[in-house]
């Protein structure tokens, strides 16, 4: 018997039905008996020095040590004057690439069958800039900011992260028809970058056409990479094919081996605390950490075992179409994962 | 029998299919004797006083005088160096505000049915504003662009558009959270003008929770506004819910009647001149016309031919899952039409 040697993992539980699914996936780690040793932290929003937003000394201190978080859902207080606890976190460790994989899940009927694609977010500039002004009254402009550095760094994330994970092709998501200095940039940030993996298909295709053709036939893409918003949007579309944000991934990717793996779902404060919660993006989010930190055999037996009971669909939450509580349908998996041993 | 005036409309054949398509439309509107007579304008970028690209002036004259126009698909030339002819006339004639129906289609089988929205689109500004620079090398902004002005009046638009449509909901898109001033300001403008349409339900929704929710179910939303990037995005991915930009017409109003209406979809140069085309979308749109013309008979009658042909499966072009001619395809409309006479 392999002994695996502990590593710590900084758990930012979130607000909501985060603790609870938080708990869930505690319970189910230990099930499969994977070496991760949590420190849990709080993330508000606390005013440094000169009035910057930070997040709070301690959970920064356990991220810099652990370099790795498992973070559940955060309220998005736009009322509080604060920006989003989940952009401060991926810009606070410079966390530059967002990675959702969108595969279909065997059992959980959507319109489509066999989406197995990935999209490749650029996470820290773009729309998301944060630059805004007042021209006159009555005309605002928002700045989007695109780098060659930032551009290159996504691109070569993507074309990398198909490589490692045997995919075929990368598509550059873009408008650069519209936007041609920006948009501009970014493609030619990766069509430089495509030079140097000839092992993998590059194509460019307008974020519209995307659109459109992905809900024909999302069977035809693979790995895609993109500016900040197109991101956030396509990332989301993706999800909605699969399922939606309650059963899909995300890993926000910095250098280092720093990253934050997520589920990008609501706090759902209607069900909070009633153990009504599905777990499964929080978990499916572990499951891709696990395998940032190369524990794949935990990995592999804990999605199995996710993938197993809602294949099986006898011990389901209710937004998977079941009457079981968050609670037993973490049991099952825990189960699942200890016939696996 | 009522004599009905003849109206002038300008007629843009456009690029590579665009002409066949738009003999189409015109062999149908003759069939159902639609009082309209054509004015075929050409249209390719010039260069005017002082290096700006504009339309040629016998268009731009047409256009003033008939101010209506019927436009097929024209080649986007990057290349060129001059902007994409689409929005120059958008630009020239102050179109403000781009409306495109998806309405699921009897026959036409996609995974979704009974979609039945329509996006609304600011046409001018926005992420369209075309003022980009290079900050230092390898660091590039684009601006976006948001007037209280156009906000408002496609706030307006949409609203009016809600009430003479006996629609009964209006959900404004948009990403305030990230970009609280220009999106903040669009936002703003809905809610003010929501205020004064007590009849109609208005809703605001994150441009990512839209796309997610559209794709598992569409049926849940009704009319759509929005700025100009995300109106690009949404009604491409909508096109694709009820089959594609084939069978999607999409109209360009702007002040005082005057109204461009417009198959999105491409010139199509590998089956152009082939008789293959599909002209469905530039009939469809020529159909919003007529009723923008007030002639809702003549309207009426060539849509319940062209969705009966549809229906029936028998005359159908290949992209439509048959095998007949654009020229058959067309003959049996007419000859519906006539019947319906
Ligand atoms: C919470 C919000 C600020 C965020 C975003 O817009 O990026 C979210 O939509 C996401 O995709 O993680
Ligand atoms: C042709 C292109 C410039 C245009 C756009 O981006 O608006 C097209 O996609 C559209 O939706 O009409």
């Amino acid at each position: 018997n392999f002994v695996y040697r502990m590593q710590t993992v900084t758990l930012i539980p979130g607000d909501g039905i985060g603790p609870e699914i938080s708990t869930a996936v505690m319970k189910i780690f230990e099930a499969a008996k994977a070496p991760i040793r949590w420190e849990e932290r709080n993330v508000t929003a606390i005013k440094g020095p000169g009035g910057k937003w930070m997040i709070p000394p301690d959970a920064k201190e356990s991220m810099d040590r652990s370099k790795i978080g498992l973070k559940g859902p955060l309220k998005t207080p736009i009322a509080a004057g604060h920006p989003s606890m989940n952009l401060l976190l991926r810009k606070t460790f410079d966390l530059y690439a967002n990675v959702r994989p969108c595969i279909s899940i065997e059992g959980y009927k959507t319109p489509y069958t066999d989406v197995n694609l990935v999209t490749i977010r650029e996470n820290t500039e773009g729309e998301y800039s944060g630059i805004e002004h007042v021209i006159v009254d009555g005309v605002v402009q928002s700045i989007k900011l695109i780098t060659e550095e930032a551009s290159r760094r996504i691109a070569e994330y993507a074309f990398e992260y198909a490589r490692n994970n045997q995919r075929n092709s990368v598509t550059a998501v873009h408008k650069a028809n519209i936007m041609r200095m920006s948009d501009g940039l970014f493609l030619r940030k990766c069509r430089e970058v495509a030079e140097n993996y000839k092992d993998i298909k590059f194509t460019e295709m307008y974020l519209d056409t995307v659109c459109l053709n992905m809900v024909q036939d999302p069977t035809q893409f693979d790995v895609l990479v993109m500016p900040n918003l197109y991101g956030d949007i396509l990332s989301d579309l993706c999800a909605g094919l699969i399922g939606g944000l309650g059963v899909t991934p995300s890993g926000n990717i910095g250098a280092n081996g720093v990253a934050i793996f997520e589920s990008v779902h609501g706090t759902a404060p209607d069900i909070a605390g009633l153990d009504m919660a599905n777990p499964t993006a929080l978990l499916l989010s572990a499951v891709m950490m696990l395998r940032h930190m190369g524990l794949h055999d935990h990995a592999h037996k804990i999605q199995m075992a996710c993938f197993d009971t809602i294949r099986d669909k006898k011990v389901l939450t209710k937004d998977l179409g079941g009457n079981s509580k968050c609670s037993e349908f973490t049991a099952e998996i825990c189960r699942r994962v200890q016939d696996l041993e």
